[in-house]
């Protein structure tokens, strides 16, 4: 079993409820403002984080199994959530998610992983090798991620709010450091 | 009454439900792990959360009604939540806040605020001369600088076991962008 397996379960099975408790009934201007341009918005993020559990964690671990590293992923696409999300509210997002979620870590146990499918390999369409407990540690990873930037897009909306409190508060300052992704 | 006074009151009300659904009995490698030398563990962040709920946002609020700008707050203690979390769990720690921040609105609410005192100004031994209006703005905004801290120290303790994935989590290249606070 992978050192990380329990706390990597625990985690994803907490992470839809704390979005939920954080975001459901809150005004429009924390879930429904991006960061200029065409960045997301809170709601995008819920939508991209559905879409993940239908596309990308355990399809990719099912990818592992059946192919190795002879084929490589199919990539994931970034913006697959615009039709996930289309006349949806967000209490229906944070429910969807919850749902996609249960049935992840249902999937995840039927499983039935063993040590030595932890060190199964795949083949990243741009990384190249990666492993099958590497894909698991990134799951949860990938939750924290977002909840750093859900975080951020929402302080944003206060930027000019805050007044001189700006040079304190130190999300006001972050730019993602990355791809959104 | 201030244009963000209602969205301002909804994110303060949602923020300890957030973290106990997110903390409340992970393991100990999401909680009590730091991102390495004196830095906070997320335990830390909660005490410190209390903390300021106790000797910041509701005093200072009443600091500027009182004094104005004749007399400087009294400066924030960035290390008095050691005393406030030794030989505590989390667990306990997540009931003190969120009865903190249920005792924080309370009082909030009874201050019966009208539009004039939003503007009423204060004198930050630091920063000069702020508003009513700007601290209010902050207290939330702080709840979200330390939602994204958070959701920083806890990928930082998966920064390797994600392996290639590391280039495409900006979480995991987030210094914090300023003293943490």
């Amino acid at each position: 079993m992978s050192a990380h397996f329990e706390s990597t379960v625990a985690l994803l099975e907490h992470t839809p409820a704390c979005l939920n408790a954080l975001l459901r009934d809150l005004p429009e201007i924390w879930t429904r403002r991006n960061e200029g341009g065409s960045t997301w918005t809170v709601f995008d993020v819920i939508g991209h984080l559905i879409h993940g559990e239908h596309t990308d964690w355990i399809p990719r671990a099912r990818w592992i199994l059946e192919f190795g590293e002879s084929s490589p992923f199919p990539p994931f696409d970034r913006e697959g959530h615009a039709r996930l999300t289309r006349n949806k509210s967000l209490a229906e997002l944070l429910d969807a998610f919850a749902d996609a979620r249960s049935q992840s870590l249902r999937d995840l146990r039927a499983m039935n992983l063993q040590a030595a499918d932890f060190e199964r390999r795949g083949r990243h369409p741009v990384l190249g090798t990666v492993t099958l407990c590497q894909l698991l540690a990134t799951w949860p990873a990938h939750d924290l991620n977002h909840l750093h930037q859900i975080s951020r897009i929402m302080a944003h909306q206060y930027r000019s709010a805050v007044g001189p409190w700006d040079a304190f508060l130190g999300v006001m300052h972050c730019d993602g450091h990355s791809a959104p992704g």
